[in-house]
């Protein structure tokens, strides 16, 4: 199976096994962003990590540590995927900002700086209320610069990540989110917010995760790549990529710990209700690595050239791991 | 030597040792409540409760560990103080409501949502922007509530503090600070602040920290007590004592961690400045717990009756205990 471009996805979170994996090699991904964390911290991530490393070693035929782009070019010549590790949440370095370069050092490569809720560096897009970068943030935004951690705002209110955009020296990443314009969910982002991303040289991950799809889980493969194209009249070709959000075969009992972590004495919901709870149902276009192949047939359907295709499918985060990942 | 009053101080933190523990009991001490947190985590705060275990069984005839309100009726009986413990920030409780009740349980009796910065709670008096009471705020206030462990407001901006006011169900305090009438720094309190305390029910702690003072550590006693006649005329006299925030014998890399934790790669040098970073000298008339009775005395000059002056040195306190924690 011979896959023309090269393929990246900027945010999975599956319940890892042999059979996902056999699926990404199947699906040719050379490079996978990975979330270790929603609500870890520093001792709970790490575990996460030796969790990994034991992966690492039991599929050594599959995958390996992604730490640099050229991890991403070894992991398609290999016919191997490169795992990058990242953080849904900046739990992981408490309140401690030495804590970041560690962090860096055991491999993590993306950090959000909130995971819905208000964190010590920003504000979540749940909150009422959006007061932009703390005072720890921008310490902490700046560590992150130096290490070559990148800022991700996926789950970040907007305010936030307009301060976000505005303070980082280096172009930040929103990993996974569609624009609202297509699906005004709260975790989708405003024009505004991709227009300054796309201007800053940052990039943005569409989601295929059904709760930011416009439709949901009947959301069609055509109005998704449809999205895809005004986005990139918005922001510019060279800023998009896919962050597919991909949960697979996680019990529901994950989705309620994502919502709720430890912060709450009441059940939140999230994106869903207390009717519906649980993970939705993935559209039936994207329902695992090996369905990768069919974005880029609904990119080219739509009128994207096979240059452009390749720059979404994979090109553009490689670009962006390049310029973003320095250091080992 | 007789006190007519009980005393209460509702706010040190001093560099605990057998003289200062004698100073305590000679200057008729009731009750103190002692700041065990400002940027310790859970593991960290519960270490600082085995040493203060282990000081209350040196020093077992002059100090124990206070929980109820009886307590400080004990301890003035048997001529001995009962320490109450408070944190000044969050940090203990992490991410996990549930550790709220178990902080409450190992004796602390105040939080502070946040100290200085930005919190999972709330914003602290040095941010830029004040967004309020976070999601994880408002649970955590309604926890509190549900335990007994008072709110505490003293490093708080300005909107959450009101907030707080607003959302607790039981009356909040702000342990240790002075109306921003009376000397304007970030972290005194504003009229409208104090008013609504008063109405609410809740308590302010007049702090004799230099920084907080007008003129400083050459504050004199009459002005000091003045202020606290104008404050008695804004809150009502019952919501008024003292939270002196004494930090005697304390070396000046304490301030400087108090003010920098492990949240910055800069110095941050709070209400002090690069010239004069390290702790302000004590104005002449407190410069420890044998100097309680000059704030009394000093009150009496300024014209405050004998009763007045027993509730602002301890009485009003009392009773606030007597209402707040009503639970071992």
């Amino acid at each position: 199976m011979a896959h023309p471009s090269l393929f990246i996805d900027a945010l999975q979170y599956n319940n890892w096994s042999e059979e996902v994996f056999q699926q990404i090699q199947d699906g040719g991904m050379s490079a996978i962003h990975v979330t270790i964390c929603y609500h870890e911290d520093f001792q709970e991530m790490v575990q996460n990590v030796a969790d990994w490393n034991s992966r690492f070693e039991t599929y050594a035929d599959k995958i390996f540590l992604g730490r640099t782009a050229s991890d991403v070019l070894k992991a398609q010549q290999e016919g191997r995927t490169a795992i990058f590790f990242g953080f849904q949440n900046c739990s992981p370095i408490e309140d401690n900002i030495a804590l970041v370069e560690i962090c860096h050092r055991l491999g993590a490569r993306f950090m959000q700086l909130t995971y819905n809720n208000q964190s010590l560096l920003a504000t979540g897009c749940y909150e009422e209320n959006d007061s932009g970068i703390t005072r720890m943030g921008k310490q902490v935004i700046k560590e992150m610069n130096r290490v070559g951690l990148v800022v991700d705002m996926s789950h970040s209110a907007e305010r936030s990540t307009m301060d976000a955009i505005e303070i980082s020296e280096r172009p930040i990443a929103i990993t996974h989110a569609n624009p609202s314009f297509w699906h005004p969910a709260l975790r989708n982002k405003s024009n505004e917010v991709l227009k300054a991303l796309g201007e800053s040289g940052g990039m943005l991950g569409f989601s295929v995760y059904p709760h930011h799809l416009k439709g949901n889980s009947n959301c069609t493969s055509e109005s998704f790549c449809e999205m895809i194209a005004s986005t990139a009249d918005l922001m510019g070709i060279s800023h998009i990529g896919i962050g597919s959000d991909l949960c697979q075969n996680q019990p529901d009992s994950v989705v309620e710990w994502m919502r709720n972590g430890t912060w709450t004495n009441e059940r939140d919901f999230g994106e869903g209700s207390a009717g519906f709870a649980g993970f939705p149902d993935q559209p039936s276009w994207f329902r695992d690595n090996r369905d990768f192949n069919n974005i880029a047939t609904g990119l080219k359907d739509v009128g994207f050239s096979n240059d452009d295709v390749a720059a979404v499918m994979g090109g553009n985060w490689l670009n962006f791991f390049e310029s973003s990942f320095n250091k080992i």
